[in-house]
């Protein structure tokens, strides 16, 4: 079986693909932003959609594909990051899915994609709303022997997760920036996957505590706080003592990253809500990317 | 308020302390192997007793201990790592109970000791099995501003956690060895995770999920699996691909690192029970130990 996701993991700028599968899957049709420069693409016999751009774009990509797909299309997206509104998150999963009337399930985890692309053992987990069959043929179609990939019917838990976990790659990188020890940065990355869960489960009661047991969960944040670039640009941004302004601050660390700006849409959320002092590391890591406190700060409670 | 246990947490060779505590919770008295070399002690007004030492001179110290001490006296246990018997697993809280037939607590977490006495931010669990105004004292005893504890009432499974990650962190010295990249690394930690979570509950019915995300748990992993000397030795093996005798593996791997040791006694219990197959990192781990299998084999499931 082709794995006919995988190029798209592999890089989010691998070109759009088309692979007809051993196993009568059907056709697959990567939407990428090259969709939004007017490239011509055929959808008519795609009925497994994979959704990988940055997720600003989505809202556009969606309106051009009304009324051009097939009916019995469904979608995957591969999306990490969403915009954390104060009246909601902006689900990526929900917008494909209400805008294009499809299912749409997600795939998250400790997917650094160049680690992927040299073939290296790596997991995901794959998130449903209800069609048990479907998602099933999403993993078979996603899985390989290097590429193992579970599904789990929590579609918001996993990817809330995808866009939660870069706030606390921020907290460790302020604790990489001042050479604190394995201990300190095991604690952070602990309270960061904790406030993950409690944020995930106050927006969401449905979230299940299992989630945060699979790829998605404590993977993602590993890896994120071991080798992402939420958490260099952090650790960079601490080592400087927190004495660069924010207007320094914010070109060095906003440069496309969304740690930064989640962990102010997380603030203005919980503060909204009253909960500030429910979660002392995403507000402690706000404060500091603001500069209202020292990066010293993230190991004060 | 002077935490009396911390001295004994910092460094495990550190001496002895007697300290008055001024919050009149009484003199605190940590038996060491100092004891077992004959020196003198007094232990007629010690009612809090820190243990912190090998796990195998625990029995000779309570053979010692018994009519010594107060019978309104309480324990809490520091010590990682105890013989995992096919009958089951030999707790050091219990041996401390039954022989001494007081309470004891347990406190684990991602507490490498150098780090610790450099008074670096850190994290510690204390488990209890029913009495919480004890634990209560303990958490009171130990906690300080750079030295966060909670209670959490899953004796069993916090003890078991700072034995069974010394297994998770040889896996992931095997992953270094080989330079795979932090997706590898991470899904390597979670599957020891999800292993050690299986394993708890397998042996102890009691065990809670929430353990899991408390210090003892996904903290001590990952600082273990960070920085640990399981994960050195392991790594250091790996690299040589695995090609020295058994004899050789020993003399480094085993030299006072329990993870070689403990990895074969969870393949006895797994096998004995016929659950191998439920725990193919467990398993893994122990065959490359052995020499059965090569060190790249750790990805392979």
């Amino acid at each position: 079986m082709v794995p006919a996701a995988l190029p798209a993991i592999r890089s989010l700028r691998a070109s759009r693909i088309q692979v007809q599968d051993s196993n009568n899957v059907g056709q697959c049709m990567v939407c990428q932003e090259d969709y939004c420069n007017g490239e011509k693409v055929t959808l008519k016999d795609a009925n497994m959609l994979v959704f990988v751009t940055p997720h600003q774009f989505v809202n556009g990509i969606c309106k051009k594909l009304v009324g051009k797909i097939r009916q019995d299309a469904t979608a995957i997206s591969l999306i990490k990051g969403m915009d954390l509104k104060p009246e909601g998150p902006s689900m990526v999963s929900k917008l494909i899915k209400d805008s294009l009337q499809i299912d749409c399930c997600v795939l998250m985890g400790a997917n650094i994609a160049n680690e992927i692309a040299k073939e290296q053992f790596s997991e995901a987990t794959v998130g449903y709303a209800e069609n048990k069959s479907l998602v099933d043929e999403w993993v078979r179609l996603v899985n390989t022997n290097y590429f193992l990939v579970s599904a789990i019917q929590d579609v918001a838990g996993i990817e809330l997760c995808g866009t939660l976990k870069n706030v606390a790659a921020v907290a460790a990188g302020f604790v990489d920036g001042q050479q604190l020890g394995n201990n300190t940065k095991a604690a952070i990355m602990r309270i960061g996957l904790n406030e993950m869960r409690a944020f995930c489960k106050m927006l969401f009661a449905s979230v299940n505590d299992a989630t945060f047991f699979e790829s998605c969960g404590v993977a993602d944040l590993i890896t994120t706080c071991l080798g992402g670039r939420n958490r260099m640009c952090a650790e960079a941004f601490a080592k400087s003592g927190g004495k660069r302004s924010s207007d320094e601050l914010e070109a060095e660390m906003l440069k496309g990253q969304k740690g930064v700006l989640t962990a102010k849409e997380v603030y203005i959320v919980l503060s909204q809500r009253g909960c500030l002092q429910m979660f002392p590391l995403f507000t402690t890591v706000h404060h500091i990317c603001t500069g209202r406190l020292p990066p010293s700060d993230i190991v004060r409670y």
